[in-house]
């Protein structure tokens, strides 16, 4: 892994049923999708949907990707764990 | 696990960039939301997606919710896979 | 979604290499199967693993499985998201 | 994309219960660990697993990882599921 990336998670939960939100998801996640490696998308009931995205890139890239998707209106929750770098996994 | 449940996969590739295709296949996921257990989404390149629906439910529900996805215009590759059902596993 | 639950995820890295790490993390897994919704894999390299639990239960439930797996003697780093309660989602 | 990579997904239903059989497969994936993007991991139920692999990479990679995985002796079902083409996706 190179030295100066960080790998994490951004955890999203938000209601499918506000107008063209998963749009929205979807385009942000597309404009960094070298920063996206995998997208987990579980329905928790009807309305609400819970995302993990497994990110990886340089820390601003990670943080900028994250915080697209946290402000995005209609997003109740969002989070980002940086869990490690490249350099402690060495 | 309920005897004549079936347990499956559908797997779906297809464009982004096609307008409004990820919310249409967002709006069926969430019609059939009971028989989906999770959805994992692998950005391809910069316009290809990979999809992978875990589905569990009545053979009927699950086809129809496979046939709903998979023949929405823009959906380049789609296919139902039936690994299990719940009375083989016993 | 019932009130007293909680979702979240818990992200693990870990080192494939760790003899029975693996084998450890799934019977925690298991053990509490009925709190995990779904897990995530991602191979990071040759070496590393990242793994995201969507976790959802009762508070103190979900704090336990995450302990568990994250005290796993291997697991560079491991970190409880609880991202949203359902008395929130209303 | 490359245009002599496949896409597809691999499929297992298999008994965690079964002794070393997790690892096994662990040990599987971890050896091609370049063909496989993400791994998705459900719990059906207290004994059974059903775990999806995104693979990508050259067709006869491709199915050595499948094969290996799907003859692994405790698994209940396997599939692979090629699902595109790099050159079919232009």
């Amino acid at each position: 892994m190179i030295v100066d990336q960080v790998v994490g998670t951004v955890t999203l939960v938000y209601d499918h049923h506000v107008r063209l939100l998963n749009e929205k998801l979807t385009a942000i996640q597309h404009d960094f999708h070298r920063a996206i490696l995998s997208t987990l998308h579980v329905h928790l009931d009807h309305d609400n949907c819970l995302e993990v995205l497994v990110v990886r890139g340089k820390s601003a890239e990670v943080r900028k990707v994250a915080d697209a998707l946290i402000s995005t209106k209609g997003v109740k929750h969002g989070r980002l764990t940086i869990t490690t770098s490249g350099a402690e996994l060495k």
